[in-house]
């Protein structure tokens, strides 16, 4: 390949690695560097392993950069800074506070001249594309999201901070009732709790209290209280071998009237073995378009609405008519 | 509202019908008339309709025109016609000519300085939007559409002209066993045959030998004899009762490694009680794209690839990001 697509990878967690293998399934794409906070000497990687703060040196020799840290802490600081001197996409998915981050993104990307974009991934980011598209099609209908089955890493953690819990893991699950109730047409408000239910999986520490263990993690405020939560106590084998995965997936059900009881629905779902590994297929698409668009000249920053489809393949107009349309 | 989106319909079938109450549902348009070949005073209808003729009178009087005329005989004519003045959308599905229909509304747009979007609908349309995504997602994936159930108004006009058969109507329904396979991870090749059947409903004439009809009917290439296809013979009553309807759908289903066996799947269904009211609000959300676009200057020809969804909804970008990311 003549002038592929220059990548960097910022952060090297679930995500991170996820890109990585991505990147291998794009050939218009090739690898320059991961960056870490940690000393690469002590990481295993087939990449190239650079210090973050070298990363400066690599100015102009990225075309994009990758940034897969969290949304909590990382990405809120590391996101400007990284943009006052490359192109970005990220996986920022802090619901409450992405309106702030695009801002302090745009900013970066204005005065630098570079394009980032913001919240790719498949929640924010393909359902998003979908709740839009349901709205502007079906004007007077509902959009309802479910997610999962998938396991939900802020509840398992929370799991494991019970007295008495060695190892916890936990699943969220669509009700099915609810999602035959969207389908069929009845356009009620469900809660989250109403669409969802939690199962966790937990290894008790010796001579813990089963009992009180999963009381505790029941009536958890914010996290288990509001939900039917089922709690399963099993054996560490059986955890390390049953559940070392991370599926997820869910589904944006849309449904509308387009007149006299005329019933339309809109369905888009997906069912994912891997989750991180499927959200960096979904950056490295949009890691593509912001090049793109970057070579145009676009500036500042934007999210998954502000791009046309045809940015995301590396395919002529002609091919994309000939091939999908 | 202020400044509402001025539309026109030109050709007043079943999908003009569709767009005359798909603007309704729209309060950010008003439609300024109705544009029809036929004498209007013998039309019955609410909106305002006028002869064809007249059109060029309403060039600073419509922003967009619907254009609701047939793919095979009207579109290849009256597009480029159209596009000689007006911002159009239309739902050009001939899928062999697109490239060609595309270049000639081009060429009209680039010279009057408007904006046609061409080809929009659910297929091709926002299915041809979700076999790119996919394609861009899982770049080593495959992706399989399935059509159905709903009428198929080709076969049906096909059914009609077999001798004996008096009233026709053909379903496609595809084939539960196919979208299963594909669902499990099954990448192999399936012939537009192997994953959908035709199931007809015919009225006989009086006298006719239905078994001839069936013999014909199954028989018909191009139609039916690569199909696993099923002929009811039912009474004129129940055909006028139950065979009304224009449902319609199918699913993109899209499967793909990401390494390792990990299997990821994305799907997008439709399931449409009305299929001409659907792809009528579909193109209502894609005229007012090209108002916007036409406005900031955009001009000649385009299809559903080059549109960013935030386009499609009246809102801010900051009311998208709230309410949809």
């Amino acid at each position: 390949m003549g002038n592929r697509i220059k990548a960097g990878i910022i952060g090297y967690g679930n995500l991170g690695r996820g890109v990585e293998k991505a990147l291998k399934l794009n050939p218009d794409f090739e690898l320059i560097a991961v960056f870490t906070r940690r000393n690469p000497d002590l990481v295993k990687t087939h990449s190239k392993l650079i210090h973050i703060s070298d990363v400066w040196n690599y100015k102009d020799k990225v075309d994009v950069m990758l940034l897969c840290g969290g949304s909590a802490e990382d990405l809120p600081v590391q996101g400007p800074e990284i943009a006052a001197g490359f192109n970005t996409v990220d996986g920022f998915d802090n619901h409450k506070k992405v309106a702030e981050y695009l801002e302090s993104m745009d900013d970066a990307g204005k005065k630098s001249g570079r394009l980032s974009l913001v919240s790719a991934g498949w929640d924010p980011g393909l359902f998003s594309l979908n709740r839009l598209l349901a709205q502007a099609v079906l004007p007077q209908g509902k959009e309802y999201t479910f997610w999962g089955a998938g396991v939900s890493q802020g509840h398992s953690d929370a799991i494991k901070r019970v007295k008495g819990v060695k190892r916890g893991i936990q699943y969220t699950i669509p009700v099915n009732s609810a999602i035959e109730e969207v389908r069929s047409g009845d356009m009620s408000d469900l809660k989250t709790n109403e669409r969802h239910e939690r199962v966790c999986y937990i290894v008790l520490e010796e001579g813990a209290d089963a009992k009180k263990a999963e009381d505790d993690i029941k009536s958890m405020p914010g996290y288990f209280a509001d939900y039917r939560t089922t709690v399963n106590v099993i054996s560490e084998q059986e955890f390390v071998t049953e559940h070392n995965k991370m599926p997820h997936g869910g589904f944006v059900i849309s449904i509308g009237d387009t007149g006299n009881s005329t019933m339309q629905r809109m369905e888009f779902g997906l069912t994912l073995e891997n989750n991180p590994e499927f959200t960096a297929c979904v950056l490295v698409a949009y890691a593509r378009a912001v090049h793109r668009l970057s070579g145009e000249g676009k500036s500042g920053a934007c999210t998954v609405f502000d791009i046309p489809f045809s940015y995301l393949l590396p395919k002529t107009t002609k091919q994309l008519i000939k091939e999908l349309l």
